[in-house]
């Protein structure tokens, strides 16, 4: 008897009811403790820091920008996002294990007045920031934890996002302030953290990875696509304040504030369930994305 | 100006001339190092511990199977492919940010004779492996590194293979001796690290990973596909040894025991280069999976 079961976190009914699942006492899972939090433990994301990306064939990609991090490149965004500056570009470039990135094709396009590639804002001081450490090492910085809605590396007095699966970057060439935020780009595959305090990172996919995880990968150089024909085309992309009030969702975050925040941390680093003998006792930061939701 | 340009670890060649990559002096990079590795810092890989997986519409994975870990696991999955067992079988399983996983989807076909489910075998004694520590922190483990040609996690005298992108593991039910290795799934996303030494993990994926993580994902519970005509068919799996001679492939991995393999760490974990200012000083063993090629 071959069962294809290999139960998740992100399990929300049973596959199959095995008997051992029936017999066993309802565990306690990461799943559990998001289902049951408080309304009191979810913030809204505001609809202005919202960018709502619309693909050809209808898929539609949901990202939150990180005003606290990388201010200046998020105004660029937000601004090119108002002056519809990414309607009928395209994804270019899908580098398995690596990235998704989007943009002008041509690198031709003009972009709006006034928009410049910034000054390095690759991380800002921790002070300041109700950082809540989790009590687990990093491979790649002092500390790991998060900061309102946000997973975030702390060490030697600075703070950043790193660069976890769903993080959104700015694309830039060799000389590090040549980043406007018109090319954009998302992690796909093991998070790739040496791109961490190299690049800035403005953002996080809520929704729609499945759709920028699965693009066919580029064959040409960095995974660009050599075959124009094989771009997928970007229909456009608003800020979800701008949308049509019958298109705008409501999305929230579990604040790392909140109690049950802690208990889910706690749990997904020591699962212990029908499915799960051994407790991790550890978990990465990117593990740990704080979760989200459509406001019920 | 908008250049799509990120460079990255696996670049084998600049997209754009530049002036600033023009005028800089040639970087030692990760690939640099691997690619003027001499030919004593590479091994092959046995042929008879090679699965070749051939997907409908023609695209081939590659399976290094890892039999100093997960022996009894591997011995099955030996067996099942001398036995053309994965033949017209099918991938069922596509979840974003976890895992593609693959086998009989009526979960009926018989096995062949003397296939049983192992006893756990999800890690092994430590002692006798020539294990090379990485001096970097690891959020599972109290010690990372690497054995011959694999990615080796290590605690309490205990050693086993981590659940990283692109490692492939044997799918079972909430017991946890019910795993064959008939059913196998691959990690897709960022590695799930929390499935160590609670699921066998037998091998890796050397190449045809784009194959795998680029599929559409199911939308059933855990990425279960809902309608049978979503699946991908798997025309034959089949030991590397029993191809026929023209269509063998000879792979290699680089030996951690191999100067150039330290070398290939150290700036992994220290990049500094045409693109990277800040070197990471740090470096995650899911990002450490040794080099393969095919012998040149």
């Amino acid at each position: 008897m071959i069962l294809p079961l290999l139960l998740t976190l992100a399990m929300q009914s049973p596959v199959v009811a095995a008997p051992a699942a029936a017999d066993a006492t309802k565990s306690v899972t990461p799943s559990s403790v998001v289902a049951s939090a408080p309304a009191s433990a979810w913030v809204d994301v505001p609809a202005d820091r919202l960018l709502v990306m619309e693909l050809a064939g209808g898929r539609r990609v949901t990202i939150a920008l990180s005003p606290d991090f990388a201010g200046p490149h998020v105004a660029n965004i937000v601004a090119l996002a108002r002056a519809h500056w990414w309607d009928g570009t395209s994804i270019n470039r899908v580098q398995d294990n690596y990235v998704t990135q989007w943009g002008d094709a041509t690198e031709a396009k003009p972009l709006p007045a006034g928009i410049k590639a910034p000054a390095r804002d690759y991380d800002r001081p921790a002070a300041g920031l109700a950082f809540r450490a989790m009590p687990y090492r990093d491979s790649y910085a002092a500390a790991v934890g998060h900061v309102g809605g946000w997973a975030v590396a702390e060490d030697g007095g600075r703070a950043w996002l790193p660069h976890c699966y769903g993080m959104v970057g700015v694309g830039r060439n060799l000389a590090p302030d040549t980043g406007t935020g018109a090319e954009l780009y998302v992690a796909i595959g093991h998070s790739p953290r040496q791109l961490d305090r190299n690049i800035a990172v403005v953002g996080r996919v809520l929704a729609g990875m499945e759709a920028m995880a699965a693009l066919p990968r580029g064959t040409g150089d960095l995974g660009f696509y050599t075959d124009p024909a094989q771009r997928t085309g970007i229909v456009r992309v608003r800020l979800m304040s701008e949308l049509p009030a019958g298109e705008r969702q409501v999305w929230q975050v579990m604040d790392s504030r909140a109690p049950a925040f802690a208990d889910w941390i706690r749990v997904k680093a020591n699962r212990k369930d029908d499915f799960y003998e051994r407790p991790a006792a550890g978990l990465d930061i990117c593990n740990a994305l704080p979760p989200v939701r459509v406001r019920p």
